[in-house]
């Protein structure tokens, strides 16, 4: 009987032991630069991104046949919060108010020593993605604060249609193009 | 006389304020990721770029008339270490081990989204530009960690007339190509 109770106690120390190391440890986002809002609810322009995780870049993407151009297109660059991004390092998921900004540069060629190709010119816009359960109905909503006249100081969501249903549907991980972006898809190998 | 005395110690105390608001502040680089050698001095490797500020991407760049190709090129993205980024912010220079870690994706498309345009597909190459006084004689080195079989785990700098040349010749700031890179354009204006 003792032995019975010993290998009962051996086979409840191997099951939690095993629970411990299945449940992914969830990094802290403290510290981590929350979504800043003015007093109708429109999200302010991020300006702290330069020194978040850069994700990956694009150039010229266009989703539709009607966006189809003759030249090389945009650049896109993709950042988020270092916090966010150790948080999906660790656990495989977006932490709540994880933001994602998208830069806007057109090509430029003017350079004495480029033969060919194409480096970023002037910032012509900018876009967010931000993560808010509380927020969103959707739990995800998409802003863009380009205009004509350079970046606008604020910025409210896209209606639905707009971004969320492709982002909901084609991206990879929850709204998330991350088989586009090469320092999160190397995470998940 | 005691007037000229009170006088000459107002003088000085101006002079000393402005003296202490002349100097840049030169953030501690402590912390920082240094180069890795190896006992035969090649660099290692640097893996851990990918949390590193992004300072800009390119796509298809070639400084030859030989290089020229009929496809987009490929992207390149270059990241440096966030504590030289901060010394770089506030003193408009480079600070000792500086590293600039270069990669470069092979252009992709395919999607079932993308009607055009290129994201960053396979990583195909790594580079790194290095800033040590004692260790080279001319300040920068350059290394190439590509090769055909994928990255290689260590690199020996290249011969000078191979890169350092160019980089001081069209490089905006001490060697570097400032000029491309939007994230530290910006800090000079």
């Amino acid at each position: 009987m003792s032995r019975l109770l010993f290998f009962t106690f051996v086979a409840v120390v191997i099951a939690v032991g095993a629970l411990g190391f299945a449940a992914p440890e969830r990094p802290s986002t403290e510290g981590m630069a929350l979504p800043q809002y003015d007093g109708e609810g429109a999200l302010l322009l991020p300006r702290e991104y330069h020194e978040w995780v850069f994700v990956g870049a694009s150039m010229g993407l266009s989703y539709s046949d009607k966006d189809r151009h003759d030249g090389p297109g945009s650049f896109h660059n993709v950042y988020m919060q270092p916090e966010a991004y150790r948080y999906y390092k660790a656990t495989g998921e977006f932490p709540e108010q994880t933001m994602f900004v998208m830069t806007n540069y057109a090509p430029s060629q003017k350079s004495e020593i480029v033969r060919s190709g194409y480096f970023e010119g002037k910032l012509v816009g900018l876009e967010v993605a931000l993560l808010d359960n509380d927020r969103f109905e959707d739990k995800w909503a998409y802003y863009n604060f380009s205009s004509r006249e350079g970046l606008r100081e604020t910025a409210k969501p896209f209606p639905r249609f707009a971004c969320w249903d492709c982002h909901a549907e084609h991206g990879e991980d929850d709204n998330v193009f991350v088989q586009y972006y090469p320092t999160l898809r190397r995470l998940k190998r």
